[in-house]
């Protein structure tokens, strides 16, 4: 049961130093004002798809039941890519499908409505801004209680693409550096739920570049200041860190950097 | 009719790093701790007054009527520019009359009153922040229902600038890039109204520098991944952009950059 | 007397790019929805606890009474560290005891706790984000009314660090630049207090590197545009500005930088 003011968040490439986060913001609040709008982010690195589906993956879940989740990194507005709206477990997302919410619905069953009426669109429309002009609005009605059913028709698939898995064999596991966090945190698609499955306990040796370290640590401070660690962070993935400073700058770190974890004998 | 709790918008140049924004909506909940408050930015350039007024132009009218929008670009604070409070159609506005009102206020009617009436203002007020001292105090006690005549006297114009217009003759416009978004597009003072009175349709070629564009089209992907496209944007101006890419990167495009649209005979 | 939705601020050297600011506010709106949040600043620079400090003394004390500040800028995270909350004047605070409260719980009298109770933490808890785990929660609870002495035991002293404080004798007084804002401004640890105790009013000469300034002007207009001012500014902090221009730039000014302010004879 959902009490109390609906709650939409925003999520979206758009930076703050322009007028398009406002503009969605105010066609929200002119459908329905007195919903609640919390800003995830709008510093999602610009038509960066996966790493808006990374933010999402790793907050939406968090909002209490019937949060509506809006999501536009959205590079092919305009074109026939389909907007859409899904219930996944008790939340609600909006935005393009285009690939933004493969973190979340590949693990979840979910309701995937294509937006097709029109009639809860915005009475103009541009081409380059349905963030403004589609998904606003429909993120509103939503907040209002207008059912999934009644802004479109229901899809089985949703695009979905995956970050390449690690590769695993009895000697160790190969990853890679998939996000890197304001830290220099150099954040591995390696889960802890990997290296539980793994035999890690006996000690093994990370490769990043040419650095090696020799075991997994519980916190920043497990190392000395200054010098790298490896531990599991607050996504549930395997990250590079340094204490105190900066794992990017002082292992220079990239997104796509390949890191090796191999098990002692 | 106005329902809910009152909404105040903030617009500033204060960036996030400092306790700029946070003194003001701290004062504000001071006074009202009842009004919603909207981020729109804080991230215009700093003291740039056209850049704060470009994002108020775009996004203030979809917000729900009776919405206070407070906005300090303010490069001349302290000295005897007026603090003033305008309202524009069905919003009210709070700044400095400085120019940051130009582009709404030149194009409808409005009231606009110099803030004079000091009780309405902080007790103890700088010299160097009247976002705090002023403006933030005046928004909050306009959002409790106090009128326009009770904090100042009306006033008969407000300063304003205008961008230099496109000229245009038989053979085509010359307009320039008047803001650069966060994607590298490269957005014109050329509006889709002054290209919908002209012969465009017949094709058009489209100088960017050195580069050459042959059409309008409707969205980025109507052209190749990575090539150029001129399109009309979300804000109704001609802008430049690169499917997938970055104008500015790609066409060294630069604020100020000439664009010359000329017609086929 | 508190009416209306709790208010909870955030402050946090997390950056807008990741999920770790949404993370802790959808922990908070799941345990009080009817919460308001108000986002303070996440762009404090990474593990800076002193800048972090800077904003929460000149802003906490400006809102509502009974306003929670979760402030959380946290690089021992996951130590020996603890976690704690406080009451100073009528504002609750909540954040890691790593000197982030020193700037407001040295001038006021407070109480303190360190945060125990396990049982109002987040059931997983990480060692790596506190923020989401610990802070977030503790700050929902307490919007809900929990007691502080329910949420852990009474500490006596909290860490706490100072500035170096500007050396005065009869010939002046040297100072340094604590903090540059986003104007470039040099914000140095020289107060207003201090220079109203000082001979000044027959004149000064400030030295800022290679450059000398005579006098402390009221605003940045009182010298000519791109000149360089000396003046106290909004924090009751001397600062050395540039009218219309950038100081940190003019001047190659940088936090540390030696501030020298030679009385008249």
């Amino acid at each position: 049961m959902q009490t109390g003011s609906p709650i939409i968040t925003l999520t979206t490439d758009f930076g703050m130093q322009d007028f398009y986060v406002s503009a969605m913001k105010a066609v929200i609040l002119g459908i329905n004002r007195d919903v609640r709008l919390i800003d995830v982010s709008h510093e999602v690195p610009p038509q960066d798809i996966m790493a808006g589906a990374w933010i999402t993956r790793n907050s939406a879940f968090l909002y209490p039941s019937g949060t509506i989740h809006l999501v536009v990194v959205d590079p092919g507005v305009g074109t026939s890519r389909r907007p859409v709206a899904v219930r996944i477990k008790d939340q609600l997302f909006v935005g393009p499908d285009n690939g933004i919410f493969s973190l979340i619905a590949d693990q979840h069953p979910h309701d995937a409505y294509e937006l097709t009426n029109t009639s809860f669109w915005s009475n103009e429309r541009s081409s380059t801004f349905h963030g403004r002009d589609i998904f606003a609005p429909i993120a509103a009605h939503l907040s209002k209680g207008v059912e999934l059913d009644t802004l479109g028709v229901p899809i089985d698939t949703l695009i979905s693409y995956r970050w390449a898995l690690p590769v695993a064999d009895s000697e160790g596991v190969q990853g890679w550096v998939m996000h890197i966090d304001r830290y220099g945190n150099l954040i591995t698609n390696i889960t802890r739920e990997m290296l539980e499955g793994m035999p890690v306990k006996n000690g093994v040796k990370i490769y990043v570049g040419n650095t090696i370290l020799k075991e997994i640590v519980r916190t920043y401070a497990d190392v000395d200041a200054g010098s790298p660690a490896a531990l599991v962070g607050g996504s549930g993935h395997l990250e590079i860190a340094v204490n105190g400073g900066n794992a990017e700058e002082l292992l220079s770190g990239q997104k796509g950097m390949p890191i090796s974890v191999l098990f002692r004998r």
